[in-house]
């Protein structure tokens, strides 16, 4: 997953990351801002939303003349991306992303809320001047979708009672939202009708929901010996993930689990616990439930994307979701 | 200051409060967002910078006509300022603003992270779908210029190289760029001419500075033992006003107060080091002069205000301005 790029839309990307560059230039006089400027630039990402933008633009008989128009969306989709990752990473006390420092470790927590409400609003700025009116109101209801998500999230830590229903509601917000927007922004700017686009839109919100399961099984299959990860960072920080919630529904298990979640709450979760909770979550079968949904959505996004017309991108939606896959 | 509610306004302020009402109205399925928009929404401010931008507006010849738009404007010039002090009380840690507990006192600090973005996301979206599109571009604007006077403020603390200049850059992005904007978006909404705009933008602009000028005053000229407030809070917080750097600038002085910014940075600024700052602000000559500075400011805006044309809101403006002069 580390290299998402997809070759055949190499020039595109190299327009979108030239507008990203200049939506963020430093102009102030203020050194610091600067500085964060600078800092949050420096972190290359995937850049995966724009290319999800950029392969639904695809679908549209006005890609080639709303090629620019089309990056310029995408960079901003970046943008807001990475302002959410600048408050993510205070809420999560997120020391590294992708190998470097932080915001927020670098220049502080109280610096990152700032840093992030920056780019937001440099985003803002953008949509206006750009007159990306009718794209701005999505980003605002996106936007508020994402803060719903994470809020939502953080209101559940803990909380053995959150239901299979609120961990899909959150992840929808916290993730899933934006590649919906992203998808949609890419469609309709290049002039898919509105059947297209809509369906355009479901793809990029199933992509959505399959990248944020995705996350959040691997964090209980990564093999800590081989990969030097322990498993459970989630279940530690009192996120309850599918496989938990699967295996908190299995009565001959759930004491137990509620058990080790008050011991994470209370800081008592170590290599002992992170072993049992791994052994409950396989014995209970709510890895098993989990994975199982996550096949389940696997297979109805292949299938949509099978739906799409006969054209190149279709494989290359297909080749992103194979990259999805879990590895197990 | 307590109510500084213009009679005059009143109709105007009560479709106001309809319309922050509406913008900050719960929608969601999530009940903690529920309470966090109830929690802002409750919490009654003086509405001081809608109030400017309606004074501004009265000023135009369509102000009647415009009356419902420039209330609207006025809503979301305080959701933004609403969202900036939700994120404000985050870096401040403060427990309590206007009498009750600020959204990270009571929700916490990672979810008023959130909050802000919550309110500010609203903001975004009214400005596209009530189509405020010229004002969105300069709403965009002056949040970058909140960010960076908060950051450059932040950049700053404990910092004894702080120029007078820094100071002055610093208030104008925290505090007076949104007024400066209340004042434009009035003006111009109500089809003042660009000469008219440019005007009352600057007399906003200096009242946010005065505003802010006053309040880093205050905070060496409040009485221990009548209100129970110590001063020096802000110097507690390393943050240098006005008196301070003025103080800084005194060689006798300069030593001694270095001394006291290394004690308070250690946390260990009391009782004894907040009596000797105030020794030292006064006999430095650090306090007369921001008083200097600050009446010289409060002339500059009265002769302003004294050029407006000869109405009723001129009376106001000047009312608004003989409110903020300090008690002393």
């Amino acid at each position: 997953m580390s290299q998402f790029l997809i070759p055949d839309l190499k020039e595109e990307m190299v327009l979108t990351e030239r507008f990203i560059t200049e939506y963020l230039a430093p102009v102030s006089l203020n050194q610091t801002v600067d500085h964060i400027f600078s800092h949050v630039l420096s972190a290359r990402g995937k850049r995966l939303r724009p290319q999800l933008l950029l392969l639904a633009g695809r679908y549209g008989k006005y890609y080639h003349e709303k090629r620019e128009c089309l990056c310029r969306l995408g960079a901003l989709v970046e943008l807001v991306h990475l302002a959410s990752l600048i408050h993510d990473d205070i809420v999560d006390d997120s020391p590294l992303r992708r190998g470097r420092p932080t915001v927020q470790a670098h220049f502080g927590k109280d610096m990152a809320v700032y840093a992030g409400d920056l780019v937001l609003s440099r985003a803002m700025q953008i949509l206006f001047s750009e007159k990306f009116y009718e794209a701005g109101k999505w980003f605002g209801i996106t936007i508020e979708k994402m803060c719903t998500g994470e809020i939502g999230q953080y209101a559940r830590k803990f909380q053995p009672e959150t239901g299979i229903e609120d961990y899909r509601r959150n992840i929808y917000g916290k993730t899933a939202a934006l590649f919906e927007l992203a998808c949609r922004l890419g469609a309709s700017e290049a002039g898919c009708d509105r059947e297209m686009s809509a369906f355009l839109e479901s793809i990029g919100r199933n992509f959505g929901m399959l990248f944020q399961m995705r996350d959040d099984l691997l964090d209980y299959l990564s093999v800590e010996e081989k990969e030097g990860k322990p498993t459970g960072r989630d279940f530690e920080e009192g996120i309850l993930t599918l496989p938990v919630l699967y295996a908190l529904e299995a009565p001959d298990y759930a004491d137990e689990i509620r058990t080790l979640i008050r011991l994470a709450k209370e800081g008592d979760f170590h290599g002992e616990e992170r072993k049992r909770l791994s052994a409950l979550i396989r014995e209970s079968g709510g890895m098993k439930k989990a994975l199982r949904d996550y096949r389940e959505l696997s297979h109805e996004l292949a299938r949509q994307v099978g739906h799409l017309p006969a054209q190149k991108e279709t494989k290359m939606f297909a080749a992103i979701l194979e990259k999805l896959a879990v590895p197990i």
